[in-house]
């Protein structure tokens, strides 16, 4: 049963996140100001430049040294050889790799622009902020530090803001499950006519992350928000489940 | 700006959409039913059932004589070839033929499964649901008549489910838009550190549909949702922009 409303509140947070930082207290410190006091019923979205941050995955470009790959490439499109170098490491098939763009499949098998690598909103130039290592267990950790923290479980999603094919823009993905199924089957139920719908499984978790990302923006300082009223399925889920068997995509 | 909340509410209907219906008296029918009034800064979801139905965009499959393609494709695939047949006149290319999926590309530009053609949620059995024909004029229209029979002008989004490339799962897209942009631009805006954004261009009408579709379920008879907060750019968007060029989708 679907509900009949949601509400999609921003969590902002002053201040750039550090390195160490205790990501569960940020969490419930953005919440407090912002007058929300989270349940286990709630979703809990966070954008993958913030866990990055807690985590340190990032990378100085003048520590890196570039591949003869890497240099060519930057040197036919004006890239940052160190940056495109960390973008090749942080990958483990190149899907595209063609007038400057750099689609690829990362460790996780998501696959996406730059690996996800990003220089923006990073402190201090020369600056690349990487996926991290294992984004579901950076959400399962979150959310056992939130039950510790605060006697709290929500489901939580990590969000990154990936390309599409056949469509133009971006929207948000989820690049880390916690506490619940990231796809919704509607296989076998009924509909209002009696026919069975044969094979209709929402990716929910994309969905939650998409909607976040309206009220997340950009540049604003939110890494959080919080989705109050959906029925999530609770489960051990992950993001993996949203990557698709490149043996059953048709559609590539 | 991003803003700090989003309302998203689901507007049932009782009963089916006929053709021929005056779409925008039952929204404003099912927005009273729910304890909301319309206004000019909301956005107004609508499932393409909901607008085929009302636009008489049904194909019975018995008046329908299947070319040889079809019935070849549906006899390999234990298929029904006049539906078969219906897929392949929606479409004015064929992206994938393989394994009992047909993925084609719409009249409009759309890459989906089965050319968006339906045959859940239709009253009758053997009765299929196309894709309106001008799905932004279909927007349009309804924008057109609330203001009309309402005084009232909400962005509208017309939503279909569509299947992605690389991940499992279906998402709610737009596949119809009127009253405002449907990506929205931060080329150019300096994010926390001063850097400049290159470019994130957003898809902001397809993260609306997606959340929207939180609230209308598969099953339940919400062919409209509204979300409110959200501060769209309004001007006369379609959603043919975000079908995008094929010359220059390096994802393909």
């Amino acid at each position: 049963m679907a509900p009949l409303e949601l509400r999609i509140v921003a969590l902002p947070l002053e201040g750039e996140i550090q390195e160490g930082a205790d990501l569960a207290g940020l969490v419930l410190a953005a919440a407090a100001d912002a007058g929300e006091a989270l349940r286990d019923e709630d979703v809990l979205l966070v954008t993958q430049k913030a866990v990055s941050k807690a985590e340190g995955r990032l990378v100085r470009l003048a520590d890196v040294q570039p591949s003869a790959l890497a240099r060519q490439f930057a040197a036919d499109y004006d890239k940052d050889p160190s940056h495109v170098e960390v973008v090749l490491r942080e990958s483990r098939r190149i899907v595209k790799m063609d007038r400057g763009v750099l689609v690829t499949e990362t460790h996780h098998g998501f696959v996406c622009a730059n690996a996800g690598v990003d220089a923006s909103n990073v402190a201090g130039g020369g600056t690349v902020s990487l996926l991290p290592v294992d984004s579901d267990r950076s959400a399962t950790e979150l959310r056992e530090a939130l039950r510790s923290a605060a006697g709290v479980a929500p489901a939580v999603i990590i969000t990154d803001t990936f390309g599409r094919v056949w469509r133009n823009g971006l929207t948000n993905v989820a690049i880390g499950v916690a506490g619940m199924a990231p796809l919704q089957s509607f296989a076998g139920q009924q509909d209002l006519f009696g026919y069975e719908l044969r094979v209709t499984v929402m990716a929910v978790a994309d969905e939650l992350a998409g909607a976040a990302e309206l009220v997340m923006g950009k540049t604003d300082g939110v890494p959080f928000a919080l989705v109050r009223g959906f029925p999530y399925e609770t489960r051990d889920g992950t993001a993996r489940e949203l990557v698709r068997d490149a043996a059953l995509d048709l559609f590539r």
